[in-house]
């Protein structure tokens, strides 16, 4: 196997990724990331939705169908989903995608929980708090079924300003809240001033009352397959799923308080794989802001491509998401080393980047 | 194991479903359903549409979401969806629902393959051909992806007036379409006269062609997931399952004969579980309309039962549907006896029909 990884706390979970793994992408929308330079996941703002559909279409297919070509940053970096459509397609895992609030649906099979795309934090509540309820208890039951057979289910996200909104949430679970983001320079200041504005309306440390004033419907997929899951859940990807480790982690500690609750809460084991990129980002702070439990940071090597789409993440560029820091570890766990993996990574740009 | 079953055609594969097997529903709508006396899948025709999403919610719940009680016929009988929940309890078996085309969405989780409701085949094409298309490549990916870690795949319907497009799919591809009917005595005359109708639209074998004009949205998705998938395929139904291995044989036979189709075409293994109450009836003909395919026909025993709803169905009410066959298959493979059964059954009657 190959060590380009490091245990950056608790313990190293690599070798359950040679089991049977699920890879689950939750991909939705929140109407924050309208706010001007807060988000570069899409090439302007009118393509900005597209990103989480056209992102599950490259998955599949190896190209875009609701947009002409990959999405990518103002500048040109190409979306991180290039990397997870490489490991997927070597390791051969079953992928599923669902639908955790999107604007525009994919044109691909997506699971539906019913959820609705969050509103704009900064001006109004995300989500109504009925509207969690029921579409946490839908994820659940996808994660359930999944878990069935699946030894291990990897979750992935892909929302643009979702590390907004993590922060927004780890603020008002009393958190550190560094966030990362997919800009090498982290517009922090204006994320700052939209997640205190956000946590103003927080009454309480409720999670769903959390989720629904300045969370995000993603957080919801995420959260409730994870919660549904009978085996252990790998959380692929960087300070967002940090944000959603604390939240799994209220929800299993604190649910035995809320009245009248039927639901079954599975005692998740939750670890949380990320790329290296995210681990190094000084403007965030991915180690202290996540909860005790296991995470990895992966090294795909991006530093050594020709390729400068690819190039630039090792820069501080676009640095993680649709889930590729953890389907990078699900390749090196199934044999795959750096080498082959960037190689593989390398005929995929030139495929869906540069023959575009 | 419990031998209250009998194979009509072909081999035994019963045992192969004690090992891993993944059960889908395929819920839709064909407004074909709204002729006047062709369906009894309801207990009024305003509340047919509503079938399809409450016995997914059966499956999952023991109890609907949609409506306020469980569909069943104008004169009390209760759906099949019993009969499945049971089973599927039993046997802790992953459960999918797919979305083949619905007038109401469900209130659980459901994969969405971009299928619209079916038209009235007697007034017009039922689908467009684009969409038929879309759909079927999109099934087939769930059908891969879920075949990676199952070692069967057993798909049911749930879509009522579906026996009047199956007879029809069977008179356009030149069979004999003598087709089932949830009512003891089936509108055999109605169902002609849409049948020859409709059939007259139909200019050439295609299987697509066939289904836009004279089909309906679920035969889309039960035909998609099953080429889809490299491991076994287990049909649940009756007639409506014998026209669509027919459909299946078609595509595997004269796929190469198509144009600039990239699409993978697996050989996939196709068998039929049905209810005896199907192979019994007089009216149709499950044997001579099927193709040669394995076909066992399964024995709930409902004649032993003091509870009516149920007795019913040995005198020829309702019969099958929503795989209720199938699942009674997986159960009794999986070491439940008939008597254990229905003993299960009968408490699931109670809880779910008569305690309403």
């Amino acid at each position: 196997m190959s060590h380009h990884y490091t245990v950056i706390k608790g313990e190293d979970f690599t070798e359950m990724l040679s089991k049977k793994v699920v890879f689950i992408l939750c991909i939705g929308n929140t109407k924050t990331a309208e706010i001007p330079g807060i988000t570069v996941a899409g090439a302007n703002p009118d393509l900005i939705k597209f990103t989480p559909p056209a992102d599950a279409e490259l998955l599949y297919y190896g190209y875009c169908k609701s947009i002409p070509f990959p999405p990518a940053t103002p500048d040109g970096k190409p979306t991180p989903a290039l990397i997870t459509y490489t490991a997927l397609k070597l390791v051969n895992c079953p992928l599923f995608i669902v639908n955790s609030g999107l604007i525009v649906k994919p044109k691909v099979p997506y699971i539906d929980i019913g959820l609705s795309v969050g509103e704009n934090i900064l001006k109004r509540s995300a989500m109504k708090i009925e509207n969690i309820r029921e579409a946490f208890k839908r994820a659940k039951i996808i994660g359930n079924e999944i878990s069935k057979y699946a030894d291990v289910i990897m979750i992935a996200e892909s929302i643009p300003a979702g590390t907004t909104t993590a922060g927004a949430v780890l603020k008002a679970l009393g958190k550190k809240f560094a966030v990362s983001s997919s800009m090498p320079e982290n517009p922090i200041n204006i994320k700052l001033k939209v997640i205190d504005k956000a946590v103003k309306r927080v009454k309480s440390r409720d999670v769903f009352h959390i989720i629904s004033e300045v969370g995000d419907p993603v957080m919801v997929g995420v959260m409730g397959i994870a919660i549904g899951s009978k085996k252990p859940v790998v959380l692929a990807g960087g300070t967002q799923m940090a944000a959603i480790a604390h939240l799994i982690n209220e929800i299993k500690t604190k649910i035995e308080t809320e009245a009248k609750r039927d639901d079954e809460i599975n005692d998740v084991n939750v670890s949380i794989a990320t790329t290296k990129y995210v681990v190094e980002d000084r403007s965030a702070d991915m180690i202290s802001i996540s909860p005790d439990v296991n995470i990895i940071a992966v090294d795909p090597g991006l530093e050594k491509t020709s390729k400068p789409g690819l190039k630039a993440y090792a820069k501080g560029f676009v640095k993680e998401g649709v889930g590729a820091g953890g389907a990078t570890l699900l390749a090196y766990a199934n044999g795959i080393t750096q080498k082959q993996f960037l190689k593989e990574l390398e005929e995929s740009y030139v495929r869906i980047i540069e023959k575009q």
